[in-house]
């Protein structure tokens, strides 16, 4: 029977590497982060509030969302075997997403695990959308793994937790320098 | 047959009439502001990726999120018939997750419209808060329409925009001295 992992699981182990951080935050009063839930369109319920026909949308915005000490952030998770993130992982319509943010003020980025070698990096919105922009351009579709940012590397921590607002602190740094 | 309407589409007019302002706000860059998904277990694929069968479920967060020039809201859209709002209305997890936005320097609140008289007031967590301690205490169900702070009325422009940013600046002032 094709179920929910058929679809809505995949990179589930990052997910929940981020799910179980986001509830360490939360404990620990650094932060609230909560995962988006998937738009599914619904066509039918029966006479008892169970969903029989349905469909799954397009995401306009990406997974996560949430705030850690007045700091608005939004991020996709996104697993890779290869030596690159291919772009067409993600829609232009998040990338539109992830642009609208950052025009605000808020911190859009990708946390993408490179499984060939198990380790986890922050990607910039910036960084993404440039490459967006070559590749329309005719430039490469994929950002090589050289092109992450030492700095923006994540830790996991021996209690497991995957703690990317470490790697958030240096992206807000990056950006104060780069702009 | 029961539709989608039966359940997901209450207080439709409001959602609508926020959907429409979000959507002003976005074109003319003044902030970005989502509606969250209705948070819907797939249980059941067919071959084709139709979802034949579901359920909803509890939303952990509330309705709308986003962010307008640095500044992270998250709010839910009430209506009522009456000359008060039902305490009933707003789920405990809820009200813990604006406390959690609240406490990590976010803005919460609901958005109410009073259909009696076509009022639409911003109504700051920490009103929602207190009442909520007093409710557990034995306290009154409901917020009086009397309660509602005369600087946070929303208003409807000749455009049909429900301005509440405008009500969320004066929300800030109000918090700024309140605190």
């Amino acid at each position: 029977m094709p179920t929910w992992k058929t679809r809505g699981r995949r990179g589930d182990a990052l997910e929940d590497l981020i799910l179980f951080s986001n509830d360490y935050y939360l404990k620990n009063g650094i932060a609230r982060i909560d995962k988006a839930a998937t738009p599914v369109k619904v066509v039918e319920i029966d006479g008892k509030g169970l969903v029989t026909k349905a469909y799954f949308e397009k995401k306009a915005t990406v997974d996560f969302y949430g705030i850690a000490q007045g700091v608005f952030m939004t991020f996709d998770a996104k697993e890779t075997n290869l030596n690159n993130f291919p772009l067409k992982n993600i829609h232009p319509h998040q990338v539109e997403y992830m642009k609208n943010i950052d025009e605000q003020g808020g911190l859009a980025f990708l946390i993408i695990h490179f499984k060939q070698c198990q380790r986890f990096f922050l990607l910039p919105f910036e960084v993404l959308y440039n490459y967006c922009l070559a590749s329309n351009n005719g430039g490469r579709k994929s950002i090589p793994f050289d092109d992450m940012i030492a700095e923006l590397e994540i830790h996991l921590t021996a209690g497991g937790v995957l703690h990317y607002l470490e790697a958030v602190n240096h992206y807000i740094d990056w950006k104060n320098n780069s702009i």
